[in-house]
């Protein structure tokens, strides 16, 4: 992807990209409305009627399983005076979506039913008022929503993942845990802090027991997405409170796949840890220029859910306690990009992944057309 | 009013006009800034000094009631260094407005009468420091100011209704119960809403069950307000918690008039709903594009209020449970609006009345003279 | 200063200067980011590696004592990836400011001393990233700080200051309090407040007991500060909660010195209240156009404080009720100049310091270029 030879060019992105409002308007419109959004898991809708809410760009979104099994997605607005549909961020639609307002009625796939009073209107016609549709994929287990018009399919973006990742088998897993962080920062700082360890010995005291913060073996970015692997240290198993392993390892696995965890940061909101025995998921929510939403979520296989003495605090307490420590630190970066001696600083060698995320940012934003975003 | 012959064209405002802030404003300064705004009853400051503070449009005005009983209102603004005069919404001033911070001190009337160590100032004259007068006058009661300052008289602006509601007889009611509301959404969702009972059945169990919810005779919309009646169900005498009546009917009323509530949305901020034998008035204060603050009030007949065994309960807990399900539903189309995804939608026949509030906002926008407000 | 002849011109600012965000922006850059600001005392940070910070015009500074006893100030933000240094308001560093994200670590004189994992990278030299210089002078023991690049030495904006004031022995007081204040006000209406007392009869009755409120004697205000003093009514030794003086005269105070109280605003953030024993200093943090935060210091002789019977609240008490008055008064006046009723109103002859206060704001407003400050 780069094309710059000189290193020493190699700079942060000038403090506007994190502070504008207008440039973060612009991320909404140009990113974030444009290209693949990871917004769940499937197997959270799993009942016909079953459905998410998610807020992202500025639309809110429905995403919903059919009476026929298939999972659609809705703009969360009435055709009729543009009321909120839904208000609650999950729950189960008894066959059809009504308008709490004046009960114009959809189908679960978006066809409008009934709009009492209407047919005085004239000219009206039901079949012009669908709920309006966005695309919707899935890989693996993992939903994904796309609002532009007519998206390149999912697979462009993420391309070379369905097969790096097969052996994991994530469409099997299953969510056992959640937590939702506020943090005040840019949410570009979350993905940046995802995409080294050279942090790890300064911040992470007990991740850093767990790799050598230089054993990243990384595939080459893609326009959509990077990441790589970490091996474990000497003794340890797994990511978790003592590095222990308490659960099988996943089914797939070969024997290399089951020394080292997988950290890939799909852009623009969808940061995927794989570790032997568990997933963990965490999908980017910008609220503003200095303030992110993040949803942590741990799945594991449903063998081990269902075994008696099934444990998963480890992992989970191991990466709270990581996470906060990384958005500790983003906040207090967030504060010094914001304040009015910053000045773009180098990169090393060993950030190039943050300069070609920040190659992204920008080739994004300089992209004023209309066309769809092709990975 | 309206001049549109095809009924498809009949559509619901764009997003801009409910969130923008620079919409905000300009409906601050084209509508609230010149048309005549309900501010409470006169009976509320019935003693000389007595005064109430409204603050609209970025204005902060006193009402006051002189020592000769005539009420005037001012900026509540002191012409020294523009101090606020008064921080309280209601009170009594006695004799005289005095600046807490310099003393500067103003006669009921707004003159001028004292301005400690002014003396020294060259050319300095006090006959040039009145308050800033506002303009205000009385309809059966009901205060009104305008912040425009060679007003049209108050009477264009609600024509017909001095006829219309003097059987009611409103200038000898007095207000008994008072709630505040402090609502998410923009002001107009809560004039439209008011405006159609299409929503009846679906947010209001109880009002439902009062008024058959196609029932309303409206008038014809005039360019400064709308309204009409609704006649009761079988059985119901009054709005109230159970339909009964507990108090005498108003005496001014006749047959037809005691069966029936008035709903008169009076632009821009003023919600005139009379009964047979109570009156609710609510008052509508813009905060932003997104907030408003609504003052609901009760008023009885002086001979029910001394009567031993009356009761107004029945009446408020009828009201506010009615009006906290329309704030409700109204703040749910405050967010579906704001969203990405929403389009202006078709209004039904029977939401004439919110199209014809549309075009008096837009016509009142796009008027970007000077020129004071004509009804 | 003041070339105007006409009295009656003489009218306070409009109000886009108290409420406009850009005007606020406008002061940051051209006020608060070119002139010297106070920050504190050098005793408050007596030791080698003792440090404050301070956030200001949109910057965020270190003021730190160095190895060599020198003092210096940076800004607060690495230069690797422009983490915020330093989160705390004051400490210590031990002998070097380590970056908590990736370790970048800086001498006390801001010399970058390590930046692991750069050597890779290529044409990196640590010389050319120090920690970003802010210009750091004293005056006995007043810390002072200038963002621009190349700064007249303070004594330019002081001038005539460090005679006056040679008498109190400033540099020898100890700071025994600290009220911090949270003011919902324009940070100069503070100014303005400060610089009149002829609103003290009306808001201050403990401190119009102490002096006679036209008594003040003012110095020929210069374009960088201004003030006077006020003597004591009879029986009154200084400005405590009954007017007593419970500590001994500051030894250098000639028989004038020890009637009076020295009031000055020396701008654009430093209010300096000399009494016959102690000195209170406020430094005013303008953080909106709307809010500022006070910091508020009591001073004492150092062999006052180590007397057994040293007692100090008796003068916190009458300037933090005094103080509190002011505040009050202050945010009131911001709610009325805010209003739409607000037009500029006549300044006395007493209020002649206001005036060119104000002429000092628009001359730096309007002074667009990039040339430094000169006093």
């Amino acid at each position: 992807m780069s094309t710059t030879s000189r290193r020493d060019a190699r700079i942060t992105l000038a403090a506007d990209a994190y502070t504008d409002p207008a440039w973060f308007r612009a991320e909404g419109d140009r990113i974030f409305a444009r290209m693949w959004l990871a917004v769940g898991r499937d197997s959270a809708i799993a009942a016909p009627g079953a459905f998410i809410t998610r807020d992202i760009a500025g639309a809110s979104v429905i995403v919903v399983r059919g009476q026929d099994g298939t999972i659609q997605a809705f703009h969360n607005v009435c055709r009729h005076r543009g009321t909120r549909l839904c208000v609650t961020e999950a729950g189960t639609f008894h066959g059809s979506i009504q308008c709490p307002y004046h009960a114009w009625t959809y189908g679960l796939d978006g066809a409008l039913l009934a709009a009492p009073q209407m047919d005085d209107a004239e000219g009206f016609d039901k079949g012009k008022y669908p709920l309006k549709r966005v695309a919707c994929e899935t890989w693996d287990g993992h939903l994904f929503i796309n609002l532009s018009d007519a998206p390149a399919p999912l697979m462009d973006q993420i391309h070379g993942l369905p097969e790096r990742f097969a052996p994991w088998g994530m469409q099997d897993l299953r969510m056992v845990h959640r937590i939702e962080y506020d943090v005040a920062t840019n949410w570009k700082l979350v993905v940046q802090n995802y995409n080294e360890c050279l942090h790890c010995p300064v911040i992470h005291p007990l991740l850093n027991r767990m790799h050598h913060y230089l054993g990243a073996e990384n595939v080459p970015s893609t326009e959509t997405y990077c990441g790589g692997a970490m091996g474990f240290k000497e003794g340890v198993e797994t990511l978790s409170s003592d590095g222990k392993r308490r659960r099988a390892v996943l089914p797939g696995l070969g024997a290399r796949e089951r020394e080292l965890v997988n950290y890939f940061a799909i852009y623009p909101n969808f940061l995927l840890t794989l570790h032997p025995d568990y997933m963990m998921t965490i999908t980017i929510w910008p609220q503003s220029p200095g303030r992110t939403r993040l949803i942590a979520e741990w799945h594991f296989h449903p063998e081990e859910i269902a075994k008696p003495g099934f444990v998963y605090e480890d992992a989970i307490e191991f990466w709270d306690r990581t996470n906060r420590e990384d958005w500790a630190i983003s906040e207090q970066s967030y504060l010094g990009i914001s304040s009015r001696g910053y000045q773009p600083g180098p990169y090393s060698a060993r950030e190039q992944q943050l300069w070609e995320f920040d190659q992204f940012v920008i080739k994004a934003i300089n992209h004023e057309g209309h066309e769809e975003h092709k990975a």
